[in-house]
């Protein structure tokens, strides 16, 4: 028995429906892969013409000859190559599989912005595609967990290669609090803070999520190939907008940045030098609407200029973070103004105190703590604490058990 | 021949001019001496009563015990008591003098937004002594150069007494740089970074400002007895809103603390432990209007905690900063605003490049530098320093000098 042809599956996905049971036609998908590697993500006019007829016209328009001039620029010689069903079997070698918009478990909450501001967000910045705001066509997704519900409680994590023991410190401890509180760490998985913070997620057996510049079956930096497998075998994630077997080219960094800042509900800076790539992933995020939130560092340090400059931008909206409860604090807030009021549920939430909410934000999923560690991460007093935590318990959001307080299961959701 | 008594001063100073040539009568510097030791200072109603009915009737109508309930309340039996010229006597032999308002070094211009504050502040916050915003009846002043002057261009820099090297450090070269921009340091004189602070402007042979809780006579604490000393030598100055002999008690520090906000255009906090009396003075400098500058530090330090508390309040206005071109960039401004514009002539600064403002804050007023020191002060690259400065020296701004470049002298002031 034979593969069908890409010809024939387009064929098929035109004949069909898009997905069946929240997964994409196969059709689709394999439009989608052949697009991932017959053009460099990050342009917005060949994301707006996908957009318009559709991945699959699209793709018989480009192999065709027929697509708009700027879309056949764009893909070149490559029209005429196919390499679409190679890259989904040797994605799927490695574990891996393609992750379209047309799957239930895309993030498109998450990766809304980036569509608001193809869509609607005009031309300025956005004819370069290393700062260009815009969705990616599909992403390559390397372990087992559904992308969106591992992004969902999501921060980004960012920094200097060539940090310092201070900042790597800094990392790891956020990673690590990020995760006991069930918020998974994203970063690139570079050398010094972003290898850090998916380290302290990893000491607290908490997923993490690695968006890489280069394919999901390749790991950048070679050193970190050990990591990377530790991370898809405890539950977390390789991400790339590449291809299997896609090297990681230098511009490739700055486009993949997009997605880091993308997928997530804030960007924390931790180290950054002046004028440097943590700063452009904090731009981006602040260009989506996202939290900024930067960890200060000595003043003598050239590893947090680059920190101290987004906080003194005038209009930079960057926050000064100093440890994971401020870190939640910001994102949390932010997320539930994400979320449509209309849409949400009222939660036992909503009526919080401040101190209650900060209490609440410091428990951890797993395994329970005293309330004098609660008040220490949250920042108050222990006093404070032991009065706020029996309304919590009562209203179901936290649970005594036998080492402390934890956070109490969510409800279960519908379907 | 023996001195005048209280009383034939007062009388004589009811009949004369307040001041003449610039100098208080010497009456009313009596009754001010007078009011020093009567009344502990930062009491809004005795200082608006004083405004009122003038220093002389004040303290006649308290020796007469016809004051107000709450002046005499305030006074207590120090209203029979009379040290003023044994106190002045003594300010003499130590080389210190009473400066009051009629005098023309008064620092006026610094001290109006108190002056505002306590007259048309409203109550709020009034009551206390430690909080209220409330001008000082006099100030006792140890060293040559008149007070207004030495304070026009004034910061202060205030932190921790339990300072880490790592804040001493940032002091020491804060207080060396802004000293050696012509710029003069304020601070408190206490161990850790206020002395570090004193320190740098020491080191750069700048003149720097001592705002004690006790006698300008006394050191406290008797450790920085020397640097006192050095720094009287240098052109600095004590001051104490407390006569002669006066002892530290725990209480005055927290009143002093306005003095040191109220001189200067904005207060530095180089370390801060959390709830800590250097934060408790960059909130006095942010009620009365001026620049409150925040150096940051590790966030595993709980002697920048403080710092960053300040830099994290939503509504706080505190700007970080991380040198002393910072620091000017953002009190020259506030400089700029305070003075009304009517009042202010042309300046060839106004039509400036930031750039060019940069590179010219960051000129030393003593011994020439390169334009590469410049740049790496005022943050820019050398070639652009270079552009800039035949445009600065063009203006009469900048001199070129055997060492290189520094500020040109002021054009001389009318009269």
């Amino acid at each position: 028995m034979t593969a069908p042809t890409l010809d024939e599956d387009l064929e098929d996905a035109l004949a069909g429906p898009a997905a069946v049971g929240g997964v994409a036609a196969a059709g689709l998908r394999r439009a989608r892969a052949w697009l991932t590697r017959a053009a460099e993500p990050g342009s917005v006019d060949l994301w707006r013409w996908i957009d318009e007829v559709g991945p699959v016209a699209a793709v018989r328009a480009l192999r065709a000859g027929v697509a708009p001039e700027k879309a056949r620029a764009l893909v070149g010689p490559r029209a005429g190559e196919d390499a679409s069903l190679a890259d989904l079997r040797r994605a799927e070698r490695c574990g891996a599989r393609l992750v379209v918009p047309e799957d239930d478990e895309w993030p498109a909450l998450a990766l809304h912005p980036l569509t608001v501001a193809a869509h609607d967000g005009g031309d300025a910045g956005q004819s370069d595609r290393t700062t260009a705001l815009v969705p990616p066509v599909g992403l390559w997704v390397r372990g087992d967990p559904p992308l969106d519900a591992t992004v969902d409680r999501s921060v980004a994590v960012v920094g200097a290669r060539a940090s310092t023991a201070y900042g790597e410190h800094v990392a790891v401890d956020l990673g690590a609090q990020l995760g006991e509180r069930g918020w998974t760490v994203v970063s690139g998985g570079a050398y010094g803070i972003d290898v850090a913070a998916h380290r302290g997620a990893l000491a607290a057996g908490a997923p993490t999520v690695v968006v890489l510049a280069c394919g999901v079956d390749r790991a950048y930096p070679a050193a970190h190939s050990a990591v990377f497998s530790r991370i898809v075998d405890a539950g977390g994630l390789l991400v790339s907008e590449w291809p299997p077997g896609a090297a990681p080219h230098r511009h490739r960094f700055l486009v993949r940045n997009r997605i880091i800042a993308g997928l997530t509900r804030g960007t924390v800076v931790v180290e950054a030098a002046a004028r440097s790539g943590a700063q452009a992933t904090a731009r981006r995020a602040r260009g989506l609407g996202k939290q900024v939130l930067v960890v200060p560092g000595p003043v003598t340090s050239a590893m947090s200029v680059g920190c101290h400059e987004l906080l003194r931008e005038p209009e930079g909206g960057a926050q000064l973070v100093g440890n994971a409860a401020q870190v939640i604090e910001a994102v949390g807030s932010l997320g539930d103004d994400l979320v449509a009021p209309a849409a949400r549920p009222a939660s036992p939430r909503d009526g919080l105190s401040d101190i209650a909410r900060r209490v609440l934000d410091a428990c951890p999923v797993r395994t329970g703590v005293s309330a004098e560690r609660l008040a220490a991460v949250a920042g108050c007093d222990p006093l404070e604490a032991l009065r706020v935590l029996p309304a919590l318990e009562l209203a179901d959001l936290v649970q005594r058990t036998g080492t402390g307080w934890r956070l109490a299961p969510p409800p279960r959701k519908r379907g």
